[in-house]
């Protein structure tokens, strides 16, 4: 159970025995519901999650193991946390404003311990289950992938591509997208971020499509790159660029090793080709419950690689003013190295 | 311009005069721009935006009256905040984490002044701009709510309503979703926040569908409830009496009065209809730039209706085992009055 992980990490680390946890992402992660305010794990007895009334019938009936106390108006929820804790605390993440409205419920600043750098890296290794959602997650984004490719021709807009890309993974049992689909045509592929415009797609476009689905909370994330008519030559040097990047990165991951090393790995290969200034970002992230989570895949990176990571493998390259290539697959790192989550097939 | 409204404020109150904004969504609202790392206000000289590699191109070429400067790996954005103050500096909104961070780098806590309330008030006040952006959001969300009720029926599912909802919204332009469509049947209902799952629609069932369509970052919020056959007496009393909730909260709300005022109008006919306990939310909240923002409209709320706020009416019913129904409306805070800007029919 992760709430034992919990403890059992905290102890190790000499960190505080009392836990109260406010982020929404971590109280999912600890408990598999969405929507409550806190939870409170106390040294012993039972775990509470405290829910607004909003939410309190369906917490109730889906919330197993944890007590679930309704948050009545008027109450506030570093009182009755602070009823519950006498020496130290450990807490997640909270703004200044309020750290400082706990500081002063629990009457002393200094009780405050921050663990979420603990949380991160337990996050960060997922278990059997998390990695069986994002699978499924990975399954259908490659369903998204597919659709995009079919629905990718000259006089087709971005926007489009997107729409049934989504429709598609909707339809193979998406959530909800992961995050906001990119599908990025022509000059517009230099922006990593682009969106999904209203643009045309034309012949000698590259249009980049970068996608995820959810599946009950857990995430994917996969990018192809496309072009509609025939490549050119210049194109072709690119993408063939960035493919080896992405296929030199993916054999360099596994365990125990830093994660700036695979991103070194890709970034030389683009660099040796002369196009080193292009690549404008980090090989990669963790991909769990967040799009963004532990570890991160890029040259400040001091993460280390740990069986059990879900991650991107992403390189890209990007010319202002001309366009861009990025090739993106969720990966699981394995005790020998790391299988690729998402299967949709390469485009060129 | 938005800056120029924040400056003048923050003079009436005594705040500093150099604002360093870290929020996401502020930053857009400030700028126009998404996907930056910071936005920094000197009292005089032009402002600066901060963005890492992976959007500077974008940035540079989307970002108006605003100097774009990129931040280079291994740079500290807090030190270089630091870097142009000597003063005070007025910050949106940090994690406890962040705060220390920025606190170190300009050498003293008691400099730093926390801006978030006057940054929510601002943005609870929709200028022209804002007032149209949310318009045509109001508008692709009515044609998702015509597209779920074109696919209810006895034998279908949540998913499949919310699947061909969200498509009609993307084709009628929307840049994605407002929030995580809901799409809820039978006992169901009775969960505000219940998803879209694959529960199949059964005759007598009611349906809940609340959903919302971004525009070009500005979003929506529309419910309606359905009956897949023809409502009991039951379930008649129940829309009923929400719909009357619904129309007497909306003729209550005008400038200047409390907004908890039109929280109380409705939750007084649902009281006197025997179902006040099953009223277990807030009648709305501010919408914009994020789904849920100022003002409050709930019994424990202190804001005062203004001018230019957008919020949503959306009384609801849940009784616990057997359902629930929910009407809402996004609606324009007038010199007059409220005016709907989400517009689809009304169901029963």
């Amino acid at each position: 159970m992760r709430i034992d992980r919990l403890k059992e990490t905290a102890t190790k680390q000499n960190k505080p025995d009392v836990f109260a946890v406010f982020n929404a992402t971590n109280i999912t992660y600890l408990t598999g519901f969405q929507g409550a305010v806190a939870l409170l794990i106390p040294e012993q007895g039972q775990n509470v999650l405290f829910v607004n009334s909003v939410n309190y019938e369906q917490a109730k009936a889906e919330v197993k193991d944890t007590q679930v106390q309704l948050l009545k108006r008027g109450e506030n929820i570093m009182d009755i946390i602070a009823q519950h804790v006498s020496g130290r605390l450990a807490v997640d993440t909270l703004s200044i404003e309020s750290w400082r409205a706990l500081a002063k419920a629990v009457g002393n600043e200094e009780k405050l311990e921050s663990i979420n750098q603990l949380i991160r890296g337990l996050r960060a290794v997922k278990d059997e289950k998390e990695i069986r959602l994002i699978r499924e997650a990975c399954r259908i984004a490659d369903e998204g992938i597919k659709a995009a490719a079919q629905t990718i021709k000259a006089g087709v807009t971005e926007r489009e591509v997107a729409t049934e890309a989504e429709y598609a993974m909707r339809k193979a049992g998406s959530d909800g997208v992961a995050f906001e689909t990119i599908a990025v045509c022509g000059v517009c592929c230099a922006y990593p971020h682009g969106g999904a415009e209203h643009r045309t797609i034309s012949e000698d476009d590259f249009v980049i499509v970068d996608l995820g689905a959810t599946h009950k909370f857990y995430r994917s994330d996969i990018t192809r790159t496309f072009i509609a008519g025939k490549p050119n030559q210049k194109q072709t040097k690119i993408y063939e660029t960035v493919k080896l990047a992405h296929q030199r990165a993916l054999e360099s991951i596994k365990p125990h090793v830093l994660t700036r090393e695979a991103d070194l790995v890709a970034r030389q290969i683009i660099e040796a080709a002369g196009m080193g200034k292009f690549f404008v970002h980090n090989l990669g992230h963790g991909v769990g419950l967040e799009i963004h989570e532990a570890p991160i895949l890029g040259p400040d990176s001091r993460d280390i690689f740990e069986v059990g990571n879900v991650v991107t493998n992403e390189p890209g390259v990007y010319v202002p003013g001309y366009g861009g290539v990025r090739i993106e697959d969720t990966v699981l790192v394995t005790e020998n190295g790391a299988e690729k989550l998402t299967k949709a097939a390469y485009t060129l």
